[in-house]
């Protein structure tokens, strides 16, 4: 089992409509590891700032994640700026400052090269590509990228599509790299294109797995207690390929573990600000409310006098 | 095993992205009582003008609804014009004559009064409570409501309410019902009104079924040919309410077969326009895919050395 994430770690300064937060961590290697960490051990490949409050992620340590690969260079890290109204599906984004981020180069150490599961996150798909050229046996390698690197980035992401065997986007970003506005037919366009299987990340309604010719939905957990759904795909990147690593596994009946596991994880990160639910959150909690997703599409087959 | 339905029969002018029809048929009863009529023997209370062109609901009394209380009156038959963009969601209404509607006053037979199950289609609650005033013991009532009732007849809806066992509503209805902008909470709030259970329809995302202190998701089936979305509400209701009838039960159990129901049935109206796909559906092709549907939200449970 080992697992490695490439992605951001960042400053984020947030505002809900339950709460604003300034200068608090984000970014999504950030949030994936916090996330995949609670199942198997991982590894973060990224770059901060000098301005980096480094202690922040001593949490992750604990939890037993590799954290050599995450560069610190001169200059400030990367920061995001946005805000949500009532419609928590949608960030405006008020400001981006890349930063150190804008130059990242991701370099694979050892460990990180022999990783058998590898999560892209969303950065220039030529910079995904250099990864899995650093990489030497991956087993499996899931992918997101946004509607920035679609339109801007399209040869590079089509070359990277046959390596990726899981595509993790959302309905918008699918729907933009097919062109075709029903996502059952945008997904499968993302396979014929060479995502082995693709998972459809739909916020608050859940998320779809197409996967061969079958799909599978799980919904998101139906929560009073929302306050900010930053990370939210990070973390469901992060329980879903942690689950993966964990089981060793990646058979259609997995996949759907995985989903459901993702959509676990990031139930919980929504509850609260930043990363602050997934700090202290346990396995134990995890797999409670995993089984609370049972109970929660549950029902019985039809009796046979109807039909 | 008896079911009433009082709404509005009407002839509905569409234009989607796949195409466009004039003066088809349409209406809540109508929708309803196709998909429940798969499942059970419906009545029909509603009215229609002089220009209505009554052949066109002889596959309804072929499938043996009852639509003795269906009056023609003097003028025009209630008329919607509305259009949907790629986003499927969400109807804009070009144009409403409600003509005889306007006047609409529900007489129940009785047969109809002896009914064991009513949906109330969205008319005005105050017509509502008339039939419910006329109903002689009906063991569940369901109702559908909208927008422009909970803010011009807030006081007789919420006089409703308490009778109602199942309220069916969307997203955007329930959220303004409570003034409150989580789904979930805003579900229990209308249970404190006095809705015994609440189901919030969520189009292609699905639907929420709120009873006692339980939730239960049914994903909407994901279909890769979409043309009409109209009358998928008031299908979802046939279905639900003609499987509670078939059943004979409403228990927390039935209600999730029946939520699953519903979505079943939505399913097949909205994949051609008006109610083309509903006059020729089979029952056993019904229940095929609900049987997909265990199969779409299916996954195992955890191995014991995860948590």
């Amino acid at each position: 089992m080992s697992l490695l994430v490439v992605g951001s770690v960042a400053l984020d300064s947030v505002e809900t409509p339950f709460g604003k937060r300034d200068e608090v961590l984000g970014g999504s290697a950030t949030y994936f590891s916090a996330s995949a960490s609670l199942l198997t051990r991982v590894s973060v490949v990224g770059v901060v700032g000098e301005d980096f409050p480094a202690p922040q992620l001593d949490f992750l340590r604990h939890r037993g994640v590799d954290l050599s690969g995450l560069e610190k260079v001169s200059g400030k890290t990367f920061r995001w700026k946005g805000r949500y109204g009532f419609d928590l599906n949608a960030a405006e984004t008020l400001d981006t400052q890349l930063n150190v981020f804008e130059h990242f180069s991701p370099r694979l150490g050892p460990a990180a090269r022999a990783a058998e599961r590898i999560f892209l996150g969303n950065i220039d798909p030529g910079l995904q590509m250099q990864v899995l050229e650093q990489a030497e046996r991956p087993r499996l390698v899931c992918a997101d990228t946004m509607n920035y690197w679609i339109s801007s980035r399209r040869p590079q992401l089509l070359e990277l599509l046959p390596r990726v065997d899981v595509l993790m986007v959302n309905d918008s970003e699918v729907r933009q790299l097919a062109g075709e506005s029903n996502v059952v037919k945008a997904a499968q366009a993302a396979q014929r294109m060479g995502a082995r299987s693709v998972v459809v990340k739909r916020g608050e309604y859940g998320a779809l797995l197409v996967t061969g010719g079958h799909s599978f939905y799980s919904p998101a957990y139906p929560l009073a207690d929302v306050r900010d759904p930053t990370g939210a795909g990070d973390s469901f990147a992060g329980g879903f390929l942690g689950l993966l690593d964990r089981l060793d596994r990646a058979d259609a009946a997995a996949l759907r573990q995985a989903t459901v596991m993702g959509s676990t994880v990031a139930s919980f990160t929504v509850e609260r600000f930043s990363l602050d639910r997934l700090r202290d959150l346990s396995l134990a909690e995890v797999r409670q409310r995993f089984d609370a997703f049972r109970q929660l599409v549950h029902f019985d087959e039809l009796p046979d006098h109807v039909g």
